[in-house]
């Protein structure tokens, strides 16, 4: 991590959804969730937990929910005929169970926000998200952020202990790369596309 | 920021809300935006737009609205006589119009997420949000995540012609850091406190 630019890092991260069974140390894990509490959050009151998850029956737990809530998607994918999100068989729906780990991100007491269904009330865990995808990269391994086991969040905390209060904001499955999965930019829109100046539409600079 | 490596730049990032008048180019805007997009987002379905705003009369207004929030926060912080955020006078509260630029960060059309007020809903918006601070802190810009503005989010978008379906996550000011400002990692609680293993509570790992 020392070692990589910030500019590199940004630009080649790519979502990772295979993984080598080689092992992932709880050393590394470590120094990417150091990495993960340098991220800005509300009023510094850090109010996040990272559950480092390898028990295989827990995994697979994640992946009968994960499996369950993609479902779903792809069936309203299918209806709308979006390539979006082609389907593709990965380790998350077909063996999370085999991934090393996996990392829940949590946050206690989210910033309950203005108005019905805020969408501030992540923006004290999902930087820290970021840092975790981004400080994993930085070390070869890859990630992807997925929330689909929210479906399931009761589930989910009665099975770890997670206390009422607390909101799990993110599982990220953390690995190897298996072979044929590679780092390297997603394709995105040209980026002046989605900046406006001053007004929204307004794509020139004035 | 080609040359700053990733961990210099996740370990020395901070909050700064007080710059100097110094311009920031719109090169260098389209620069730290660039950076923002290669971010994750669900599906890559790409739902984001940045605001880019320079006018003075329109900072001003965000500085209004800002103030406003900013007041029910510090009446509710005396009452429950917390330091988490002690007050202090900055260009958020006094002076916004002065701050060089602000980007807003859109998202049109947030996955709605499950449940009653979902964490999940900011997913797609707030690790690009992480990616605009870091590229401006390798950039030597200073900026601060910033939310308030939502208690006003009808005003905005009819004063910045934002469509309905589109919500305002982040207004993120950004400039060169005032004398007295510097970056440099800011106080946190040791990572291991809040790493949990295999299950909440479970500090040491298995």
């Amino acid at each position: 991590m020392q070692k990589m630019s910030l500019h590199e890092a940004l630009y080649t991260q790519r979502a990772i959804r295979n993984f080598t069974p080689y092992p992932v140390s709880d050393a590394t894990v470590a120094t990417i969730l150091d990495a993960a509490v340098r991220a800005p959050n509300g009023g510094n009151t850090q109010r996040w937990s990272f559950l480092v998850i390898r028990d295989r029956e827990t995994k697979r737990r994640f992946g009968e929910w994960y499996r369950d809530a993609w479902s779903d998607l792809v069936a309203d994918m299918n209806l709308q005929r979006t390539s979006a999100q082609p389907y593709r068989p990965s380790m998350l729906t077909q063996n999370m169970e085999d991934i090393p780990v996996l990392i829940l991100a949590c946050l206690d007491r989210p910033t309950p926000g203005y108005g019905p269904n805020p969408i501030t009330t992540g923006s004290s865990i999902y930087p820290a998200v970021q840092n975790i995808m981004l400080a994993a990269r930085a070390l070869g391994l890859g990630t992807v952020l997925t929330t689909l086991h929210t479906k399931h969040e009761q589930e989910v905390k009665a099975l770890l202990g997670i206390p009422e209060s607390v909101s799990t904001a993110a599982l990220i499955p953390l690995g190897y790369p298996a072979q044929g999965e590679s780092f390297g930019g997603g394709r995105r829109r040209p980026s002046a596309e989605v900046t406006f100046h001053e007004r929204w539409g307004q794509t020139a600079a004035s």
